[in-house]
């Protein structure tokens, strides 16, 4: 069985709101790449990654004139040889960035291949621990006023969430916990709230902020400074009150290693569509599984959904707030806060391709 | 005064003799991605880097579709604003990679044109310390046969040098061995030899083989292992017998600060054409003095003999094996060991154009 097409597309999504952070300002549309990979008996997957505005054009071109050339005909079912094919054929200019994206969906999309063959749905294909979830709406909100912060709150529990996570990294320490008080007293005192602040803060903010925001029970503390400080991260977590998730940022197994082996991160986030795809989404969760500790998601829900249900160490799902549900033919829903894993082989993720094409990017 | 344009090019140059290394195999061809950047008042600059042979398509879809736009409009000579909006532009598929590649392009066309305003060749521009500096040929050589290893060092020899690389990495250390007792025959006890094992070996093979190279006066150990294990080396200098050079494959200011925070590397070294420009570049020469470490470069020679001319702590310039001297109208000269920092504004590269439009990459 032999790899035969690898078809790769760009499009430019808008948000149907405008969203904000402490790092990316606002952000009215993000950018969507697929990755379609063929064998030779009629099997197909599906792979994509997606950026906050700017690179796709990059990364397509790395699948079409780099990964697609050497991923050719081999065996779809060696992801494990594929998969050291692609890093050490474009090592030069990748360890992460913008080949890690175009490795991620491809990666992703010969896992789904994969599953799909076997008719398997991915969750049980990759271990099959337990196909419901806990999931938290993640909020991308740090410039709502205080009424549309809590309008969304209200709008994810009606949803069925039963975990939040808000944006923080104001110009002032007071404003962040305003905002959180203000959201911690709608949802009582049970709910997690996570709270994320994009790496907005100097190490002593951050400490001085972890301090503050526990006396709100915070579920955990996100990103609080740059991804490449390692031992601002143990700085934070020690002399900090509250758990750190980080890892959107980190796009190598051995970055979370680094993080790991120095205990500067509680909750290790992969994103599947930019760590290197599910074969290292899975490496990540099972070593931080070896180190006493959870695994939760960044990002294209969907998918995680597989992965976090397949692993026993599972903690939340995010469920992003870029809202690709409007292109997928069947988008997860969310019951008591649990999001369940489908049972449709690969994993079930259908675009609706007609309504993708309007979005199609051109140069 | 404002940047008025930002061109970049393709280009696709077969080497004059295949080279080989233990990773990358056999090379035939590189690839060359340059950019003039051109601002309102006549000024001008001009940044390239490269790539063994996969990436530069994506490294100029960054240049043009993402830094050109946020680029623009600019003060050229405000290079520390333009790099952090570079940086931070594209930071989510960035830290790196193809991103990191096309900021350090962008980068050395800034201050090329910044220093040829200012009427001074870009090694005083930068602090001036001592024009001459000491260069060793490098050469990539793993399988080539005895005899032709022996032929390029006396090559070498008889171009000006006074210090020479060569490769190891072959499937038995024995033969590693047999190699570098031959070259250092030829070259006699006082002639630096430096060898380079591009990331070949497991810990333990690269702490035997330190110390059984150590025997043939090796200068420096490079790239034992892969960059992503900063313990690792810890141990190979540690329990090795050379010190370790390292830095082809570190593409961040944070990268170098883990390496050398953690006593991982003897000779940081930077490559201007992939850590993030001029502007990283002299950050990483600094941060190194200030932990009594030289620094030294890797490939770009007629670009990094600037750099290391500016600084107090330079150590060996390597004068790369791919050749780029072909389209460059006035190659550096290497008289008795030692290359001369030119004295033209900027760094005084002119390229043939009309040589290399023959090579333009066309999809």
């Amino acid at each position: 069985m032999k790899i035969a097409a690898v078809e790769g597309a760009h499009y430019h999504i808008p948000l149907p709101v405008t969203l904000s952070d402490s790092t990316h300002g606002e952000m009215s549309a993000f950018q969507l790449v697929t990755v379609r990979v063929k064998d030779d008996e009629g099997g197909e997957g599906l792979g994509y990654t997606y950026t906050a505005g700017r690179g796709a054009q990059a990364i397509l071109s790395i699948i079409r004139h780099d990964l697609a050339p050497l991923v050719l005909g081999e065996d779809p079912r060696r992801v494990e040889r594929i998969w050291e094919k692609m890093w050490w054929g474009i090592h030069y200019t990748g360890r992460g960035g913008v080949a890690g994206f175009g490795i991620s969906a491809v990666d992703i999309a010969l896992w789904d291949l994969n599953a799909r063959r076997a008719g398997e749905p991915l969750w049980r294909f990759l271990g099959g621990h337990d196909p419901g979830v806990r999931a938290y709406a993640g909020g991308i909100d740090l410039h709502f006023t205080d009424e549309a912060l809590l309008e969304q709150a209200h709008g994810f529990l009606a949803k069925g969430f039963r975990a939040v996570k808000m944006k923080v990294g104001r110009p002032l320490l007071s404003e962040d916990l305003r905002r959180v008080a203000a959201v911690r007293e709608l949802l009582g005192a049970d709910t997690p709230l996570m709270v994320d602040a994009n790496m907005h803060w100097r190490i002593d903010e951050a400490i001085r902020a972890s301090r503050a925001l526990a006396e709100y029970g915070v579920y955990w503390l996100e990103e609080p400074t740059i991804p490449d400080d390692v031992a601002g991260h143990v700085a934070i977590m020690r002399q900090g009150a509250l758990p750190v998730a980080a890892g959107e940022n980190l796009h190598t197994v051995f970055e979370f290693r680094n993080y790991i082996d120095a205990g500067a991160v509680a909750f290790p986030e992969p994103d599947v569509s930019n760590c290197g795809g599910v074969t290292i989404w899975m490496k990540i969760a099972h070593m931080a599984e070896a180190h006493n500790l959870p695994v939760t998601s960044h990002g294209v829900h969907d998918l995680h959904v597989h992965l976090l249900a397949a692993v026993p160490n599972a903690s939340f799902l995010e469920v992003h707030g870029f809202g690709l549900e409007r292109f997928i033919r069947n988008p997860l829903d969310i019951v008591d806060g649990v999001a369940t894993a489908p049972d449709r082989p690969g994993h079930g993720v259908e675009m609706d391709w007609d309504a993708l094409e309007a979005h199609r990017w051109r140069p």
